[in-house]
Order: structure tokens, then C-alpha cells, then sequence
């Protein structure tokens, strides 16, 4: 058996400081590192002794096959080399970790996994609310809008757990799940969009769910992004009037203007 | 306006090596704590200057009332002074940070979030499994079993969503959560429990959804713990026949059985 091992290391969203200490542990005693494109590329400051080979796979783009990658991660760790292969967000959700797991076991190669700060959650953190508000819902659902079959998700059957929504790679069909949502869904529910959450580029758009995805798509607001969808992301609505972050700057006039009319859609409609 | 300031920090599942850096620096330059009975109280260490007070408000037992904690971290922040609110897990799922930052923006004190890792994520990385394999969901739901006005989550919506579940505070009541699981999802279902998932007293069973509430009791598992539930938790089976973590000594044989007893069944039904 090898004395290698592969480490298969969440990035986080992008801010550095939001890494694990036992994720810099990890990139410090690297000897290769497979930098996924999601990943902040300033990562490999803290891994000075690795050799860093960058191997994108952005949906739709020119790109790494899977296949390669798993092959890569292989050959250095049976080479009795520390593989540390990093994944933006926490390599978890909607990483690929699953295949890439299931070949390293085949392989007899020892992983270990370090988790990280799903985009989702640094989402929440920058509209200043909870993903579960316990006065609005019992949870939250995280889930792609990207189905391998190229389908799309049961949208009614999400909606109707009443979980907020936190919706990842959905920008690129961001009609088609609008309009799935509103069959399910009130028209007034509040939604919000942040791309590139927990980078310094990152910006936020807030409304409501009928105006998602005409007005965020007329923001500027595209891939990489989280949609949030549910009554816990109401809560954002005071926080955007007193939040002084520049991130907010772009979209929040426009965002607070969608919100008092949504205020008083519901006021008038009670 | 005061110039003191509120952090709500995630601590993550335990281990202090999955704290962020960032959470790391807030704790560094902290006045106060205010600390979770769930964050690991090894955590102070990290904040030496800092005046600790302990505010466990676990469910059910005896506790720190929440308009406690709350009228807590304002007086210490109108006083010009650094008050770090620690929670464990993420902050922003199932923490209360929802009635905090509310109570915190009325009183115009500024709040900075640090995301942390939520037990969730930790408990897949010790199975060994991504929350959402693209071959057997599109997502991962988050539900506390534990419902405001005492009524249970409607678990056959859940279960409809077809996303794994990861069910938080599920084991007091685990016999009448799996009883409506399993009136919507297969018996077969694979299924597993975590309890400290991301500390070292972290222990697991793993089996299948029909064993899952007499089993896991059986083996000693309680609070606090994640119950997992869907497709993807049955990648987990390879896992547990090569992970050495001393962590699973305990459960794994059992575990393994019932995992043999499903994959034996699977083979028989199809």
C-alpha cells in the first residue's frame, strides 16, 4: 500500500481567511496541488513547497475531464506523494467528491476530507440572515438546477417542504426556474441572488420572486451565484438599509426599491 | 452610535483545526465571549483576553433565556466593547441568529458573521460520502426535527424532494421521525447516524431506514447527532471497510452488518 495519501481540501467561498486552520495545515505540507477553477487562485501562497497543476472544470467550458483528474490524483499519491485536491465551496456538495471517493477507494489510496464553507452559507452571511429563521421555515434545501440528464429538478416538490431554497448553478436557467417556483410558490415570496458570495466581488440582489429573473439578470448578476428563495431571506430587508459594505453598493438601491413594494404588495393585500 | 460591535461565530462541529481563520483573528481580538453549549469550550483558549460567559441553552433542559443572551451582547457592545457570540456548527442554520441579528439591528449595533462548518458536512466527511452524489440526488436538505410549536416537519414532502436528508435534533424523537420516513421512502433506504460528528468522541452507525430508530438507540447514539437519510449515504458502505479512524471502532461492526444485510436484500429484490 502507498504512503501516499490524497486530501480532498475545501476551498470555501474565495476569502482566504475563511479557510479551516486545518485546511492551511494541510496545503502547507502538500506536496501536489490540484486546483479546482472555483477555487481562489491566491490558495497556493499557502501551499509554497507543492506544485500546483490547475484543473478547471467550469459547467459548459473547455475543461479537465473528470476522468483525468481521478487519474492525476492517483498517479502522485501512488508515487507516495501528498495530494491535496482542492474544491471551492466544501467539497461535499455538488463536487464531484463522490466519484472522485469511490476511485481512490478502488485504488487503496488513503483520503482524508477537509470541510469548508459552502457558498450557500456565505451567502446567508452577506444578506445578514439565518438560512432558518424558525419563525419562517424547519430548514433549508441546497440544490443544483444543473441535473446530469440535463432535466431539471421536481421545483413543486422543493417548494413544498417549505425549507428555504438555496439554489446553486441556477443562472443559466434562471427563467426556467423562476417561472417552475411561481406554480408553487407566491408571487411575493422574497429571493435573493448573490454571486461571488465571500469574495471581494461580491454582489447581492434582493426581491422577490417574481422579479428574480428579469431584475437580477438586468443587475449584471450571473455564474458563479447562489439563489435564495423563502420567507427566512424576508429578514434581509432591514439589514440592506443599515449594511455600509460596498459590496451592496451596486444593487441595493434597486433592491430596496423592490423591497417596499413588496412591503406594500403585502400590506395591501392583508 | 457605539463603537462596540457584535460577531456571530461559527465554531464549527468541534475540532478547533476546523475554525476558520478568520473566526481565529475575531477570537484573538474579542472582549467578551459569549459561549454555546455546543461549541467546544476549548475554544476560549483561542481569545485570552477576553471576559468568557458561558450561555448553554440546550433543548429542553435548563438554560440561558434567549431575551438573556440577547440584552447580554448589546450591553457589552453599547459599552464600546468586542463581543463575540459563539454558536456551534454554522451560526446561520438552526443557531437562533435570526431573533439575534433582529435584536442587534434595532439596537443600531453593528454584527459581522463568520461562517463556520455545520455538523452536517462534518458527519458526511467521517462517513466518508458527499451529501449529494449526482447519481443518486440533486441536493441535500437541512431540517431540524425539532419544530417551534412542538408539530414535526412534514417529512413525506421531504422525502418527495428526493435530496438527501440531514435531520439535526432528530433523536429524541427518532421512532416518530422514521415512521413517517419510511411511509414515503423505501425500507432499503440507507441510512446513518453521527453522533459529535467533528469531535473526537464522534461515533457512527450506518444501516437502513427500517433499522435506523431501533439500531442506532441500541448502539448508544443520542444527542447531539445528525441522522442521515437518502441514496447517497449508501456510497458510505465501501468506506467503513477501509477508514482505520479509531472513531468507528466502535459502531463498525454492527454497521457493517446491517450494511451487508441491505446489500443482501437489494440483490434478492432485484
Amino acid at each position: 500500500m502507498t504512503t501516499g495519501k490524497v486530501t480532498l481540501l475545501s476551498a470555501g467561498p474565495g476569502d482566504l481567511d475563511l479557510l479551516t486552520i486545518k485546511a492551511a495545515k494541510a496545503l502547507a505540507a502538500a506536496d501536489i496541488v490540484l486546483l479546482d477553477d472555483l477555487a481562489n487562485p491566491g490558495i497556493v501562497s499557502l501551499a509554497p513547497q507543492a506544485r500546483v497543476i490547475r484543473v478547471g472544470k467550469r459547467g459548459g467550458c473547455k475543461s479537465t475531464p473528470q476522468a483525468f483528474i481521478q487519474r492525476l490524483m492517483q498517479r502522485y499519491a501512488l508515487k507516495g506523494l501528498h495530494v491535496v485536491r482542492v474544491k471551492g465551496g466544501d467539497a461535499l456538495l455538488f463536487g464531484r467528491a463522490g466519484e472522485e471517493l469511490t476511485a481512490l477507494r478502488r485504488a487503496q489510496i488513503p483520503v482524508e476530507i477537509i470541510n469548508g464553507i459552502s457558498s450557500g452559507f456565505a451567502a446567508a452571511a452577506s444578506l445578514g440572515i439565518s438560512l432558518t429563521h424558525r419563525e419562517h421555515c424547519q430548514g433549508v434545501t441546497f440544490v443544483t438546477a444543473h441535473k446530469q440528464d440535463h432535466g431539471e429538478p421536481n421545483w413543486a416538490a422543493l417548494a413544498a417542504t417549505g425549507t428555504t431554497l438555496a439554489i446553486y448553478m441556477g443562472m443559466t436557467r434562471i427563467e426556467s426556474l423562476c417561472q417552475a417556483l411561481l406554480s408553487a410558490l407566491p408571487a411575493l415570496t422574497p429571493a435573493a441572488v448573490v454571486q461571488w458570495a465571500g469574495t471581494a466581488a461580491e454582489r447581492c440582489w434582493l426581491g422577490r420572486l417574481d422579479h428574480l429573473a428579469i431584475d437580477a439578470v438586468k443587475e449584471g448578476l450571473g455564474s458563479p451565484a447562489v439563489i435564495l428563495v423563502g420567507n427566512a431571506v424576508g429578514e434581509a430587508v432591514n439589514w440592506v438599509t443599515h449594511k455600509e459594505s460596498s459590496a451592496f453598493a451596486v444593487a441595493e438601491q434597486t433592491s430596496f426599491n423592490a423591497w417596499q413594494d413588496n412591503a406594500e404588495a403585502v400590506a395591501h393585500a392583508a
